[in-house]
């Protein structure tokens, strides 16, 4: 019988304990044993619940039984997850996390913890909630240098885009429908629209490829609430749709570059028919050549089904399985992870006649004038030379809306 | 520095070899030390091949080497594959194969044999080539009942379907291109052609979900020869496209029906957009709803990655790994596996006016009718109902040429 702890009892920490519950005969076969939540720490009063004599309030009841041996940490954030999943690494418990902003912060130093303790820290969930990604994305690491990972990674806005698509929204009624739906925070859902949830996530991919951490704040990251109905339609005249693209890029010089960006990607990619709540990540290696995963991202008893599957990970092969997601640690670098590489663009500008605009970016095409200012689509460009046409429209009166790259047709 | 051998030195074996060289810096990062072939066993000659010094004749030689602590076995077929592999699990040695006959008729024997003998049996590579399937299916199922499995596993046929589509070949024509392409075998293509191995495919599949040994023989398996270019018409006007569709499903009274058939796909479904040589594979977990794995099937660097990263797998963590994959032996059973539920079917009858096809079939209508005969669509039967308006077709004088199912739109 293998004892373990789960820390914090919100969704995904609820839907480990049901899942385990749900699904023991299957866990126990898979782990050898049967497997047992013994502590569940929350602050939280859970009087007449099942689960009730299970909680704890203070982290030492289980740092102090040897019993345990695995802990699953549901708390998210950084505050109180992080130095309790210090201690427990330190404490030669084993972690499987659902946590993407800790793993994106710390996590090569809890890693080096798990090694240097004996201990496994696993986080499948952090990344595509219950879709396997990270451990078939470390699997093709054995055999080949990954090259490039393009990825929808973020549900919430997948979902509204997919939305604004279908039906013509613009942003806002989006979200207020994904809100509606419990899709987007009520209260804040700026994690979500702005990017940030989606750089933590290609955060994490892009530690493993590299090997040394790669840390949000060194990856540009622009969320989707720029676009706009007229956008939309805008890149269907194009044969596109507009998706919010997580990615990075190995150079074979070693050279990293990251983003999140929203993006047109052109209907014959397979990541254009990723709609709705799925999550997609597209992984290029060099022998392999591309594979895509693909699921329902985020949900309750996915994301808890990928942790269990953590939980039996660490109960079978303990230390041996960390040393596979092993990444170094790194500082993070001065400046962000652009890529010089040209490509096509699209963008709105504002205040400008479409001639104008047409002037300062050259080679390209109008796709919509509605209003003062256009819609143009540039056949080649890179950062630089965006940069430097968004001045000149600057000097002329008018400004850049919006600026989306164009995803290859291939794929 | 870990020494391994390689049994078989065709594309896929020559293609471990290449992967190990070419990428030996990462291999042996992830492996945690170098790893070097230093045996190939092959009847062939390589005079003046730069391997020539490592070639054997006789399988004694890498038995009788300690050193020997894994080998790949990339013979195919079970005349020699199957004794070789037998003898090294029996002296201990991990095994990895990319050999989907000898897993599909043997596998429970010789995972048996590894947990008897401490070492690991692993087959990555017999399904999907290089994309990993087998090793997140195995993470699913930790946490997850599978419920149902169904995928394009063989490349192919879906090359010749997807030329049959784009333009409109018939299937002699899109054969030859396959043929000249070097996607299928000019000799003899009926393996790929006749679904057989597709079915060893999804029986390999189907043993991990039933957690025993399930058998190529008792899974109804129909081939792509009958899909004419005028089927593929008619499919268009139903919205759908034609694919050879390996499935499985386990009936929550634990239940077993498997099949390899074409399929009316509706455009709609995940699966339709999966084209030329690609493969996919959905899984149905009852926590996790749906995941597709996606990739190119075949070729000789991919799936030589995929034996390359078991060989790494097998290094590290040795036995413990190979129970993950683990099934029991178990008889074939008695008649087919089939599936008692209702579908909706196309049916393209010959020999009887569409009148008669209509009296007998019912509920429906027809799609085509350009010859004596015609396709007909039935909203709803089972195989017995079919198998009932057969013999009606036969009493009248027609023949049944077609009978394809259709999956449902979702996913």
């Amino acid at each position: 019988m293998a004892k373990i702890a789960i820390l914090g009892f919100g969704t995904v920490g609820s839907g480990v304990y049901e899942v385990l519950c749900r699904n023991a005969a299957s866990v126990s076969r898979r782990a050898g044993e049967p497997v047992e939540v013994k502590y569940i720490l929350d602050p939280k009063d859970f009087t007449g619940n099942p689960v009730e004599p299970l909680v704890v309030k203070n982290i030492d009841v289980i740092l102090q039984d040897p019993e345990i041996r695995v802990v699953v940490e549901t708390i998210g954030g950084t505050r109180f997850a992080y130095p309790y999943v210090k201690a427990c690494l330190e404490s030669g418990r084993s972690v499987c996390t659902s946590n993407k902003e800790m793993v994106a912060t710390y996590g090569a130093e809890l890693l080096a913890l798990a090694k240097e303790h004996d201990c496994a820290f696993l986080f499948e969930a952090s990344v595509g909630g219950g879709t396997p990604i990270i451990t078939p994305m470390h699997q093709c690491l054995a055999a080949n240098v990954i090259t490039e990972v393009e990825g929808i990674v973020n549900g919430t806005t997948n979902f509204m885009l997919t939305k604004m698509v279908r039906e013509g929204l613009d942003f806002e009624d989006a979200l207020h429908i994904a809100q509606e739906l419990g899709y987007a925070e009520t209260k804040d859902p700026s994690d979500d629209v702005d990017g940030r949830d989606a750089c933590r996530k290609i955060a994490i991919l892009s530690s493993m490829v590299c090997g040394h951490q790669i840390y949000p704040q060194n990856i540009p990251t622009r969320g989707i609430r720029a676009i706009t109905a007229a956008d939309v339609a805008s890149a269907e005249k194009l044969g596109c749709v507009i998706k919010l693209i997580a990615w990075m890029k190995l150079g074979k010089d070693g050279s990293v570059a990251a983003g999140v960006e929203p993006c047109l990607v052109p209907k014959a990619n397979q990541l254009a028919s990723v709609d709705d709540v799925f999550n997609a990540v597209l992984v290029k290696g060099d022998m392999l050549g591309d594979v895509v995963f693909y699921g329902k991202g985020a949900g309750k008893l996915p994301t808890a089904s990928a942790v269990v599957a953590d939980v039996v990970d660490a109960l079978k092969n303990g230390a041996q399985v960390h040393d596979s997601l092993f990444w170094q640690p790194a500082d993070p670098v001065d400046g962000m992870l652009t890529d010089p590489a040209p490509a096509a663009y699209y963008v709105r500008v504002a205040g400008i006649a479409p001639a104008v605009v047409e002037a300062i970016y050259g080679y390209g095409k109008v796709v919509d004038e509605r209003y003062e200012g256009c819609a143009y689509f540039v056949e080649r460009a890179d950062e630089r030379a965006l940069a430097e046409a968004a001045r000149k429209v600057e000097a002329v009166g008018g400004s850049v809306k919006l600026v989306l790259k164009r995803l290859p047709e291939e794929v």
